[in-house]
């Protein structure tokens, strides 16, 4: 496996950070996971915008331009002959002196690695059971919207899926509301349509988030923004979740509750399987 | 300068961990700061307790027993002739499959480095400006007892810190609670004694805020938890906070507001100079 690590192609033997680089030290970083279909980054402009967001964000300036980034992502690609496979971009400060403050931290650490797609097989698609972990989120919190390197609630919300044999772990904010699962984002449907929990709660803005936005209001679906609590969501008549790496899942048991499915949900997740082909031809 | 890493004493240059290790991904692991006064770690074992608490939290194994590891802070001092410093200790989960899930990730990573200590002068002691950050901590979490490698949130306070021309940040909570602030633990003298804020509130349980409260009970000031917001921390007759780098620093301002000197500040610290220099005879 050969990684891209700060403008080199390396052995993944070589692909090695300082143990003072602010990422190990802090999580003092950010990062993007995407699918790659037929050899090509699916919505590399999404992903690339909330990088960019969440760089400015946290005043980490990227060491490369973003032309180049695609360049050396599509090489990554080449040289390593995966055709279908998920793309990991790790932006983090790099190292600088000790303690908090990001202050003198000037050459950014900037990692892309491949590794093997999730097998999904439509014949058979991917339907997961589901825990309320026990790990808040802040609510209103603008951290949450960027894909930070600052993950042990959702490690520690996916441990808990774990341990009670369950695929996905939801987390709710410190209002009590279901924000988001581990890693993905939760859709639910109802009479009035299909609905997701509100940026502000929590939710990490994700782009299959917005792309299933995008395939309901083609299905003539609408989506709405709305708080609920676990408790609620044992009601609607579907309930899945959106995630790079799988696309849709249907969630079929909430803490041990058996959730109805909807045949809408397969729809989405057709819209989705259909939208992917046609933008990797 | 020398680096223990994984059970070996390597050049600085040689201290690098694989960008798969999830410290790096995912932030995810622990670390401890203690200071080193005359080659001697302080309070080593208060340290050490907290980080097998979070370690066990995380479920994360150590990978060298409590003895070897002492042995080797140790020869770390020794060989890198360092006797007034800081002792950085990391630990994290190590390289994993892909993933949040913690499953299969077992050979957690250790490293400890050694850096100058912040000059003190006792003739002329620490005296802070604060102010307020924006950003909150999650209230009645428990993930925020433990000092993990999740850090930006205090990072991006301390970051508003700087722009503000001050030393220190104060974090609330989501309740809108005075925690802590940003590497640093906050203390108030008041007419009752002397408060701080209640652990379940977000504060890390720092060491130093244990030995301050020992040293307070000494001196006969009554120390009690209590919650207040920035508006309220005005009014009190002194603030301090504890680190263990520093020890106590005053606070002089909050948010551009003169705040009152006290002179138990004063025998506090004089009490925290007393303490680690008969502790480290």
């Amino acid at each position: 496996m050969i990684v891209f690590l700060n403008g080199q192609f390396v052995p993944e033997e070589e692909a090695v950070v300082s143990v003072f680089d602010r990422g190990f030290l802090y999580g003092d970083g950010l990062f993007e996971t995407m699918r790659i279909f037929r050899g090509r980054p699916f919505r590399w402009a999404a992903h690339m915008e909330r990088l960019e967001r969440g760089a400015e964000f946290l005043r980490i300036a990227p060491p490369i331009h973003a032309e180049a980034l695609r360049a050396a992502a599509d090489e990554l690609v080449a040289r390593n002959q995966m055709q279908e496979a998920l793309l990991r971009l790790t932006l983090s400060r790099g190292v600088g002196p000790r303690g908090y403050s990001p202050a003198g931290a000037v050459h950014p650490t900037l990692a892309m690695s491949l590794h093997p797609a999730p097998l999904t097989d439509r014949r058979n698609p991917p339907r997961w059971r589901l825990v309320t972990a026990s790990f808040r989120l802040p609510a209103n919190e603008p951290i949450a919207q960027f894909k930070t390197c600052n993950k042990l609630p959702q490690i520690l919300a996916r441990a808990q899926a774990d341990v009670a044999g369950a695929d996905e772990a939801l987390l709710l904010n410190t209002d009590g509301f279901v924000v988001e699962a581990s890693s993905s984002n939760l859709f639910w449907i109802d009479d009035e349509g299909v609905a997701t929990a509100p940026l502000p709660s929590g939710v990490l803005a994700g782009v299959t988030r917005g792309v299933v936005w995008e395939i309901c209001g083609g299905l003539g679906l609408a989506v709405r923004e709305a708080c609920v609590t676990p408790e609620q969501l044992r009601l609607p008549r579907g309930v899945f979740l959106s995630l790079s790496s799988v696309g849709v899942a249907e969630a079929v048991s909430l803490d041990g509750h058996d959730l109805s499915l909807s045949p809408n949900v397969d729809r989405i997740r057709d819209g989705y399987d259909t939208l992917t082909s046609a933008e990797s031809l």
